[in-house]
């Protein structure tokens, strides 16, 4: 989970950016609450849907604020100088609009705010937090910068603590990509799968979270299928994709692995080599420095070498907070590798007569070139 | 799921309670883009915590404002009359801030808007949005109404889509209920539990969802605990508190039962009936008019009659895309029931020395009273 010492150097990194007369920054885009403070409404729990706000001041400082329902489903320690916690449900009263708890904590706050030394996040803060800082002035404040913007440059380069996370996400994606050797063969559903993979990776991750992603069977006809398990029954000869995130605390992982129900065939097997050999390729250029385009170059590539149409869809991208984040690995990127990006790489091949099949690995960028961070089995078949 | 009918009743009833000089009204939060279009980003998908916004006119069109990796994620079929989809990732180039993209998405229709003749949802439409609606002009607009608090009075009182969904919620809880009958034994863990509901009412609903409540054994030490699912291993003579609520495209079921780790003691089943009688002494009371406090007193009175201390916590509250949200069922309660709210009730006792335990069903309140929706069984032993 995100550390003390983390958050506090995530705002360090933001103020050593931001203008020496910003004096405070109102944050509302829950990642970025996050990211600084690490409270965020679990999404498992009946919170998921409500925002708060953090503000955050130049002298190392910061406020969370909230409401006293959204506080009890934080997914993981807070790590804030105060919070303000407005009790907006008690078990005895009535409720007024949930959004308001919010704007009641941030008007206790709003005397100290000089409205000329601080900035928003424009992108997430709302129209009525704004209209609580602002009061009676007429005009707006501080300099045009979207500070969301910049947070979002700043997320790339993954801490100590991010880099941890990260890595729990992926130690629970492995135990789900174990379960669904076992779990896939003809006669069941693909949500069948979802379950047995689900179920697998939260036991790993020790807690409920959200797993999501492609659970998707393809074929010669349906070659081309992505998206969450629907109710077709597995049949012999088909391919099952199974490319997922599990979400711990915000954080996720993002891995593939292509499995055959029943035995594939010598082309399915030359298929699915060409990818991984695609990967293999892209492996040799991870490194600071390194361009987004020699990634998907490397495996576009290899699949082409190999006598097929070559990538269709994305070489890869970063992982974080979002999907997909920066960099980028596509044909005309202009994102250049970072030590300490986090990123993924899955080279795909989607044949007519054949089926569709992806396989991916996520790594971290490292002065030397790169870790490997995801270590389940690549291949159609249990080893 | 929400149907095109329901979207248009429901925008429909919006407009008639919009002072007539109002033509458009801007929409941003989440739960209220879909109560009027049926668009919800999946939370069991790359796009949970993405943010949309929706243009409503009088004229009874609307316009959906997204990027189109959002858009590719709904939960369920989107019932506008137009989409505005910006296409922020291509596979093909970097990208820039997705909060922008919706930005993007909404200039291409600002010409359209009179400031003085709309409306914006103040407490979710952000400044950014704001700002792009503004462009140069000075003033504000509009009279001073939070659409936002207007819109939450509406959702009380569910239309036949929002209460088949609500079912639906329902019957995959009964599932889940079910599966823990026989999934807590001695030597399991809370979150063992967890899995196996979660697993049968997934299987049940036929899709990946959110399922969180409280999943937490209680034992003469420990009368007390709530929230998701822990390491603790149960053991003979714990109770388990199964208090869910499965989300389907954003509407939500909550009910409870609670079960006994082993055989019962007779002190524990009198502790049940206790709850289980309160039940049934509040539904004496859910009619259109019947005031929350009624509820309130009548489940306090029955557990102080039968030699507990009373309620501890609210007998219950409305239901649909919030917890919790109006009537909220409780001592100092000014809400009264009306038609087609869809409540639920929960008696519950947490004794030092026995353990804590709570019983809970979901209603409909019709003309003639009400419409159980729940059809769990109640009791510490399966029948």
């Amino acid at each position: 989970m995100l550390t003390e010492s983390g958050c506090l150097q995530r705002q360090a990194n933001l103020w050593n950016c931001l203008p020496t007369e910003i004096h405070w920054v109102l944050i509302a885009d829950p990642r970025h609450v996050q990211y600084f403070s690490g409270f965020r409404c679990d999404p498992v729990s009946f919170s998921a849907d409500q925002t708060s706000a953090l503000l955050l001041f130049r002298d190392g400082t910061s406020t969370l604020l909230a409401d006293n329902f959204a506080r009890r489903t934080a997914a993981s320690d807070v790590w804030v100088t105060r919070e303000e916690i407005e009790p907006w449900y008690t078990h005895k009263r009535s409720v007024n609009n949930r959004h308001h708890a919010t704007r009641k904590a941030l008007q206790r706050h709003t005397e100290r705010l000089d409205l000329s030394a601080g900035l928003m996040e424009a992108e997430s803060v709302s129209l009525d937090l704004y209209q609580t800082i602002l009061g009676d002035a007429q005009s707006s404040f501080g300099p045009s910068l979207s500070v969301n913007s910049l947070i979002r440059q700043l997320r790339r380069q993954k801490l100590e603590d991010e880099q941890q996370l990260l890595q729990r996400c992926m130690d629970a994606g492995a135990a789900g990509h174990q379960a669904a050797f076992a779990a896939i063969q003809p006669g069941v559903t693909e949500l069948d799968v979802y379950l047995a993979v689900q179920q697998a990776a939260q036991d790993k991750a020790g807690l409920a979270c959200v797993v999501y992603g492609d659970f998707r069977a393809t074929n010669g006809k349906m070659f081309k299928a992505g998206g969450l398990p629907t109710q077709y029954v597995l049949q012999e000869g088909d391919l099952f994709i199974v490319d997922y995130s599990v979400v711990i605390a915000g954080y996720r992982s993002d891995y593939t692995n292509t499995i055959a129900v029943g035995t594939p065939t010598a082309e399915q097997e030359a298929q699915a080599a060409a990818c991984i050999d695609a990967l293999a390729a892209a492996e040799a250029c991870l490194k600071p420095g390194g361009s987004s385009v020699a990634v998907f170059d490397a495996v576009d590539r290899t699949l082409k070498d190999r006598g097929f149409e070559g990538l269709v869809h994305h070489a890869g991208h970063g992982l974080g907070m979002e999907h997909p984040e920066p960099p980028i690995l596509v044909s005309e990127s202009t994102d250049e590798l970072l030590v300490n990006d986090v990123v993924t790489v899955e080279p795909g091949l989607y044949v007519e007569g054949r089926g569709g099949m992806r396989f991916e690995h996520n790594y971290r960028i490292t002065e030397a070139g790169y870790e490997r961070m995801s270590h389940h089995h690549l291949g159609l078949m249990q080893p």
